[in-house]
């Protein structure tokens, strides 16, 4: 290994708040890694430091033209278990072809991989171990450089922050109601849709705030292009179940080739359950939802794992599924995920990784 | 006024660059303004401070979201003569509907000038004079509150840096060469390429890579759905002259509403040139090429006023604007925006606002 990793331990631990009031992304850990890039120097000085404020020049690009870019994943511990991560090189390797979307210099994957397993190290009494509770873990990436000029920075961090979060379904797993969005667009091919960089998401806060507005939880996101085929659902990917075979729409370029999608897809290929990627239009679910073959619709996303989508909402026309209920394939794929995460579920894909 | 704006003066000077030493927001002054905004406290605290770095939670939403919105302006000053602003109040409305596009609450536009005129007067002796330089203003908000959930912020921090800065052609106006993008898309209709954000800046980085790697300066963007109308010229609005006509995009929903573009639209009507706004593809600019008809091009923007455009690459076939050369319509509106700017040009607009 190239770089040694240095550890500074906090001298004022942080109450840690209970399992049963936690949220999504509120309460962070005693500490966080960060790591420096510089023109000419590379990446340097990897190291796990007391979580802290960072100072920031108000120049620095990231304030400014947005050069970012982010990963999700999640830690999982059982009482007196052993820590498990899920498939945490896939996401340390898209945030490589997030990276070099947005002219950020890669990292290295191992040593990106080493500095998380040290950090659960260090903060591994803050993983809940209720189920349906896990330790959330945000890696990413800001550009640093105080100049104003629009070209890609010539220095930037590599974050590591971790944070315990709840059950997302604090009363079991419960249909969301989903407008589809007939004039913003999240998106398009050419721009950075398949990204996970932070644009994408602040193009998509208006769109979902409308939708609040009107009684619905998020949005369904169609392509900026012919305006019907369906992209994403809120920050999630999306999956029918129509006549029995599942569809999800194909990576195209503006949507995200999301950790849990491909697993999704795997998992049902290996149920013996047609999938398809292809593209799929609002129009067709329309068709189906007429005939009585759209039988469930599901999001997928390290957050929530799997989200039912209880109705969908085109033009005014509410097209419920399932009445409105959680979908047999939809509880049995989140079933089996959530075991699979927290080592209740045989694994036969060596998609989890045991931490020694 | 429902605020009072507080002055804490700096106790440590830096030097100042020399004028013939200055690029482009590099250097930055002895103060900044800052003002805060809560979830049911509204904006608060506004106050001009020596300029600082700004300490951020890891979790604050800029760096994971992009939820962020910015401005450019310029103050002028020739040698003991006033402080010359340039339509501030366009520059503060549409940071106001930027903020609406980003789901971040409005700022008050009169405070905002206040702000803006006392932070001038303190740093006052930091506006160069030389001909061709100016102080660079950039307004900007950013997204403060700790959390990870993708929702609006509930806390902003809004703040002004100002950046002396040299003249943008240091040896005379010049014009740049252009690649025609014909992959990356820069923003779609139904997105936010009409507001001043960073994930629009963010998205174009890679193409300008690219085209500079090719040899050129900038790229031309063409529209995200049918990719052949120009929507922009790297972060500039682009005008065309063709048979004696100038053509502009037209305002769709993904073009920046630029007060440079206006201006000059206002400029050639005062002239009595005719001037359009309206869908221009670039296989009509092929056409009026070949047919000798192309005479000039230009992109317009706070930063360079007017840039001549000497060269398109478009797919390989390079189309040759004026000999390379500087054309009369550009060289015309350069000198009258920038003479107009720095005081020397009588105002027939009354674009002008004098600093008292």
């Amino acid at each position: 290994m190239a770089h040694a990793i240095s550890v500074e331990r906090t001298t004022a631990n942080k109450a840690k708040p209970d399992a049963s009031t936690l949220v999504f992304g509120k309460h962070f850990t005693d500490h966080m890694f960060i790591m420096e890039y510089d023109a000419g120097k590379g990446w340097h000085d990897p190291r796990i430091v007391p979580y802290q404020p960072i100072p920031l020049d108000p120049a620095a690009k990231v304030f400014h033209y947005g050069q970012t870019v982010f990963e999700g994943m999640k830690a999982y511990k059982t009482p007196g278990g052993p820590v498990l991560l899920f498939r945490p090189f896939k996401n340390l390797q898209r945030l490589n072809r997030s990276n070099a979307r947005l002219s950020i210099p890669p990292i290295d994957e191992d040593l990106a991989m080493d500095a998380l397993k040290q950090l659960l190290k260090v903060d591994e009494d803050w993983i809940p171990t209720t189920e349906g509770t896990s330790l959330y873990i945000r890696p990413f990436v800001i550009s640093t450089q105080p100049t104003l000029g629009v070209n890609p920075s010539e220095s930037y961090y590599f974050m590591i922050i971790l944070s315990p979060v709840g059950s997302y379904y604090a009363e079991g797993i419960n249909p969301v109601t989903i407008y589809v969005e007939p004039d913003y667009v999240r998106a398009v091919t050419g721009g950075v849709g398949n990204a996970k960089t932070g644009g994408n998401y602040a193009a998509g806060l208006r769109a979902q705030e409308e939708a609040s507005g009107k009684g619905y939880s998020q949005v369904l996101w169609l392509d900026g292009v012919h305006r019907k085929y369906i992209e994403e659902v809120g920050s999630m990917n999306v999956f029918f179940k129509i006549a029995g075979k599942v569809v999800t729409p194909a990576l195209n370029g503006s949507i995200l080739d999301g950790v849990t999608r491909d697993s999704v897809i795997q998992l049902l290929k290996h149920w013996d359950i047609d999938v398809e990627e292809r593209t799929i239009s609002i129009d067709e679910l329309v068709e189906a939802y007429r005939k009585g073959t759209l039988e469930e619709a599901f999001g997928t996303g390290t957050a929530a794992v799997i989200s039912p989508i209880g109705e969908l909402n085109w033009q005014g026309d509410k097209l419920t599924l399932n009445d409105g209920r959680t979908g047999p394939l939809s509880s049995r794929v989140y079933d089996f995920m959530t075991g699979l995460q927290r080592g209740a579920v045989e694994d036969p894909f060596g998609w989890v990784t045991k931490l020694e």
